[in-house]
């Protein structure tokens, strides 16, 4: 009998992933085709992450060949490499300490690519001031959430501490809530319209957590994850006067924001709208913007860069996110790097920058392609229904099962959603993710896939 | 006013760290260089952390030349690299999702490393088996012990969870055990004895837990850090005695094992000295082994690689480990593949062999070297004694301060060895960390510093 008794009912109450299911089913498809089993299909076609080189979308040039010289600094020598690929290595090189992307560096990150990072977002939003100090650098935008979540959840309050988080969503973060003994507060996107944010259901479910919890934050992910949905500026200027007015801190997930299709969408950070409504807004709602190395067109998702900027912030809770983000050792000095690139790429002139627009062009008109066309085939599908995809990474099509279908999925303990992308699986070699991985409004069924 | 009013008490409780003031007194003496202010020193000498690179020690060629490739994939076909290093930068980019360092892994690891590694250490450890599933990557073996100690520390019991922890130890495993909510036990390694772990010491230190919080779970650092102790094996088989009739959980933090000095001292690990001890004892008391590519020859703390290996654990108990390592995407792809190179270097016959042996030959003799005169040379100072250092990356003497600097020092509210500490930086450029940093016996200081 083991020794851990008393396992934490917070950590208990984490959901296992569906993916879980899918996955195990997955390798034994793969170990039965490469044992020559005949299937109606020869490779898997696997759209269930957001992942880019994954989906067969080649890295980019420039931003590889900088991450190898600062590697093998030999290679910064090298004719072969563009010589503004090569002084940018160099001067990387000259900030990590020792000359090694193999050293430690500040908790927060490389002082100098914070502070290139700053300069980005204040050129992003339109001038609105950004202070390196108020940044940090850590392994992917998640873990910059986990820590912020850290000093918001008080595991100790009675009643717990509530989030408001969207429905549908990715269970990273509700899984961060639940583990820090938190109450995950769902709110509905309305999915007849385009998975719109409506400030109504974030009322009606903040007077719902009431009786349950005491909520103190609103998650929000624009552009949507796996929503697609890409908030005009409006919308967000609703959710501020809302958070503010209910003195909610706004934990706003921002990686998709490279990934917005159509001319008449834009993405807008939630920084920028709250410095453009002005005072007194602009100088107290309190809030916490994320990105990520992994979800640009760079779709590094293997180096685990990722940055959160703080706004408004009290400088005694700046103090204790402080402490949070130096209880582990600094993030991963390529994914810092990896950052420093993507916000700060070729420019007009550079030799570099003729290559870097053509394979940056290339993912765009991909991706755009495919945007156009997801929705299309999906809707001329019997028992599927696409909203139009704005931004990010997925198309979430609601899924029409029949009743026998269902009553199937429960005799076999899954969920229907579950149960069809087994099948799907099963039968036709593609691996997609079912939306009571990501939650939905009960008695719907959705499926998730990307469209790189 | 903010509206976090209700900071989490296991928040506000992590104590912030000392490297924090001196950080800030570094900033400033490093400006005040750059601008040609006059001081006793032309630049500052920082050995205060356990970080190869930072310390001049070359990174190994071996391992940057496949990361570089594996980054850089026409690197794969350059005829500048030798072919082994060709080879297996194209074997693990082939283990790799899309043939890209830049997909997502499993959470738990790249498969194919997860199982060189464990093969790694069933010829580490003579033989005795090990399961590919019992391991897991992370980013950082730091993150590791975090995860398990989520599963381990119960935040809603009452007593609290109690983790047995060595004093001195680095303040990150005790930082993590707070910010659960679980109570740090320390236990005092005895420092005229070369800092050794004494059983004794163990049976007080629970003795006095027991009135105070539930203990579950004894953290031990070997080879030690700071202390440079290495642990016999027949301490090792006491300790598992211990642990195994009081029902504890073993923490062994063995991140330091290619770190030891002198034909006397042997790295074992505890996985090793169980299986070794036999029934019944070797198929029930409960461990979790961490390892890392930060700390070895190898010293890439940059690239963020570690592992945890479980021993013995209830599957009812895995399953909710699964879950902790699922809650984050996967570890750093290149740190996941230092961890393969670091594990399985060139053999004897590879090409890159010979520069292998030669470069890791030089780290060795310049530890060896140091390791030998720093104590000599602490010892010969007025006011330090130094023990013997038999492992790890630190020296840690003690520190004899006369009263007139103690008072001074409470004056100033600072830690005695903390005044010493930024004393020596403004004096003499040399930054170490104070004892106060690592806990210590009430009424003894101490310094660190690492002996690259």
């Amino acid at each position: 009998m083991s020794i851990l008794q008393e396992i934490s009912q917070n950590v208990k109450n984490i959901k296992p992933l569906e993916f879980n299911i899918l996955a195990r089913q997955l390798n034994l498809i793969k170990k039965e085709l490469r044992r020559g089993v005949r299937k109606p299909f020869k490779e898997v076609i696997d759209v269930s992450m957001g992942d880019l080189h994954m989906s067969g979308l080649k890295p980019l040039s420039f931003i590889r060949q900088v991450l190898a010289a600062c590697l093998y600094p030999p290679l910064v020598n090298s004719s072969k490499l563009p010589v503004d690929v090569r002084q940018r290595a160099q001067k990387l090189l000259g900030e990590c300490v020792g000359g090694s992307v193999g050293s430690y560096t500040h908790t927060a990150g490389i002082p100098e690519i914070v502070h290139s990072i700053s300069e980005f977002i204040t050129r992003r939003d339109g001038g609105a001031p950004s202070v390196p100090e108020n940044i940090y650098i850590s392994p992917g935008s998640q873990w910059s959430i986990m820590n912020i979540l850290k000093v918001l959840v008080n595991s100790e309050s009675n009643p717990r501490t509530g989030v408001l988080t969207p429905v549908p969503s990715h269970c990273t973060t509700t899984s961060c809530i639940t583990s820090l003994g938190g109450v995950v507060v769902p709110y509905y996107l309305t999915e007849e319209q385009g998975w719109q944010l409506q400030v109504a259901e974030l009322q009606r479910a903040l007077e719902f957590a009431k009786g349950v919890c005491n909520p103190v934050a609103l998650y929000v992910i624009n552009p949507g994850n796996p929503s697609g949905q890409v908030q005009s500026r409006k919308s967000m200027q609703e959710v501020i006067q809302f958070v503010s007015e209910k003195r909610l801190f706004l934990l706003a997930d921002e990686v998709y924001q490279d990934l917005v299709y159509g001319d008449e969408n834009e993405f807008l950070s939630y920084k920028r709208v709250l410095a453009e409504m002005g005072l007194p807004l602009s100088d107290t709602a309190e809030l916490a913007s994320f990105h990520s190395a992994s979800k640009g067109f760079i779709g590094e998702c293997g180096l685990r860069g990722g940055y959160v900027e703080m706004v408004n912030l009290d400088s005694a809770v700046m103090k204790h996110i402080h402490t949070m983000f130096s209880t582990d050792s600094c993030a991963p000095v390529l994914g810092q790097i990896a950052l420093d690139l993507m916000t700060n790429p070729p420019q007009p002139g550079d030799p570099s920058y003729p290559l870097y627009v053509t394979e940056t062009e290339h993912i765009r008109k991909t991706l755009a392609h495919n945007v156009k066309i997801v929705p299309e085939v999906l809707n001329s599908l019997p028992g599927f229904c696409c909203q139009p995809v704005e931004g990010g990474a997925f198309a979430f099509p609601r899924l029409y099962l029949p009743p026998k279908v269902i009553q199937k999925a429960k005799e076999m303990e899954l969920h229907p959603d579950s149960f069809y992308c087994i099948r799907l699986l099963e039968e036709a070699g593609v691996l997609v993710l079912p939306g009571s991985e990501y939650e939905q409004k009960e008695g719907t069924f959705h499926i998730s896939s990307n469209k790189f």
